[in-house]
């Protein structure tokens, strides 16, 4: 049944391919939150100390959340140029997929491990390599896309689609580079990663 | 890749946002259920009993889903008058959905030690503080729409744009007074936000 | 912020109210499996005699996956009629959500420990509750619906809707006699739950 | 309430059924990620090391990933040519996602065992067999499909379903193969259900 591959020789349009992608990127996003696990307090500790104790989980909440909530705004821009799909875009796009949910794993990785001496440079590289590869599949889809032009809108203009491939290439750069630099200070790595994030929300740029 | 900024500079229309913060809204709901336990059973102890042991758990389930039930119908509401969405409207949708999508945690924390003396006060803290925080996103969102008339629906008049600025804004004082309220007694702050689901629940306003 | 009541006074159309039912029907339906823990393999025992040793978590799941699936054809069916909405019915449709996202929980309790002689009964009224007070809403919600014309399709005839009254009101019934069953045999109870659910399954009386 | 049959006499078109049968099969393939825990490392063990340790999880989730995603596009595929649903597809589609919904359990067993020699060939039979049942119950559904024309879009051509049977049918056959194959080597088994993901992956027929 499942190996069916002829049939998508004609170009289908992307809503539905959108729309599970979509709610892939919804359940991934919200299920972060269960890597947080509730407190054991133990003795006389306060909640509060056993609380503030998990910082590392909030931190890679938040990280990874709002990542994956760019990344889902990106995928959500991109697809407005791309009208149809066929075979490999849809392979292509099921790779980006594996790659979002399977984010909750590192970041949960991360945050039991960032502040443990012995194994934080190993929990940043998880995490830092998670994120090359889905910025390396996210490139991916679109170069493909872009090298396919039936797969385009046709009223899209070269200039805007220059545009998109110079703001997406340098994602597989920006998180690329947290890779080798984990070897000088983990902390550098999980401060960029985090600062990425931050600087989407700043709305100074906009203003 | 993802800290794509200047792309959003034109208003896109906001039903992909909806649709994805549904997504949120609805998984966030519906993940509450996984902070009940299934509870161990000790010697000859019944199964009531220990079912009726977890009573905190129902709670914070019932009060917990009441609330994001009625947070995202507020949030279809207020979107009902957005028709436009620019980057740091998405970007303060995706602080909000951060907050809604945390809440199985403070959930669970404010069933595990509500019924504990000496931690109840920081377990009913990290609640109302959750709460308080998703409510000054909720109006932070509505107020920067209301300053960018050009996201409005522009048949809306001024008068329904006040009449939804007094409505939404009292969330906020309404949570952020179970804060210091919890520190004369947690149970009574823990009454007031499970009053304020119930309030809404209740036919009577209606008929 | 949340204790918005005053804007719903106007009618709705259902298709939001619709979409995020359905989101929370199929989260709620593919949770059921979370359940079902990996066996740890005792010794020399085999890991069939282990996988076997679930049936009682196969069964939940089935039979609680195939009455959520039969619910959500009934709650789709039903809003095929009712056209708009209103606070009364919004609220009454979040008590029927909240009932059915709670059924992975009684769901788990029935499975561990329907096969304990000291508290299956207990763990089969769990189950026959959550299910009864389900059907309340369900019917409470149809029942406020044809009380309030203005909410249903106006092409609907009065045939029609008493054809689903009749349908729909016997759920309650069924659903409630499992209780005081359960005292006799819960075996009884779960079967008839079994039941009922198989005999949608059945394709005999269509054909 | 739940045992309504009489009402699908007449043929629904399957929008909702589609959507909600998004829903299922995004929210599987994304739970498949919790299958993976976070290794505790031991002693001077280092994480790297515990992490390569679980590669088990990550064949388990990319397999099975990419088999629910080819399985979706296959759904989809399918009810292009299917437009209007009765009692009978809606059970047999429900069957269909009890089984999807599934997969995160015997993804576990596999990934828990398979590299255990005396629970191998019993942890792929449970992973076989469950692909078996989906690939069964997909061609049930198609079966059904085609041999009540009134369901069909009418602009169908019987050489476009006699192809659809065609790329259909196999399915059963190619995982069915796999029960008897792990008696011989569970490993060739587990191969095999890795090739055919990875063949639909491979961009080459296409070119």
């Amino acid at each position: 049944m499942h190996i069916d591959r002829g049939d998508t020789a004609h170009h289908d349009d992307t809503s539905r391919l959108e729309a599970f992608s979509d709610g892939v990127f919804a359940i991934a996003i919200t299920l972060l939150v269960l890597e947080i696990g509730v407190p054991h307090v133990a003795g006389d500790e306060s909640l509060t100390h056993a609380l503030l104790h998990l910082w590392p989980s909030y931190f890679g909440y938040a990280v990874s959340f709002i990542t994956i909530g760019v990344m889902w705004i990106n995928h959500h821009e991109m697809f407005k140029d791309i009208e149809r799909t066929d075979h490999t875009l849809s392979a292509l796009n099921l790779v980006l997929l594996l790659g979002i949910a399977f984010l909750p794993f590192p970041t949960a990785v991360v945050a039991q491990y960032m502040t443990n001496d012995a194994h934080r440079l190993e929990a940043t590289l998880t995490y830092s390599l998670t994120f090359t590869m889905i910025a390396l599949a996210f490139i991916a889809l679109w170069l493909y896309a872009i090298r396919h032009p039936d797969l385009l809108d046709e009223h899209v203009s070269q200039a805007r689609l220059r545009s998109r491939t110079r703001r997406y290439a340098p994602g597989t750069f920006l998180y690329g580079v947290t890779i080798p630099l984990a070897f000088i200070s983990p902390f550098i790595s999980l401060g960029l990663i985090a600062a990425y994030a931050l600087f989407y929300l700043l709305p100074l740029a906009d203003e």
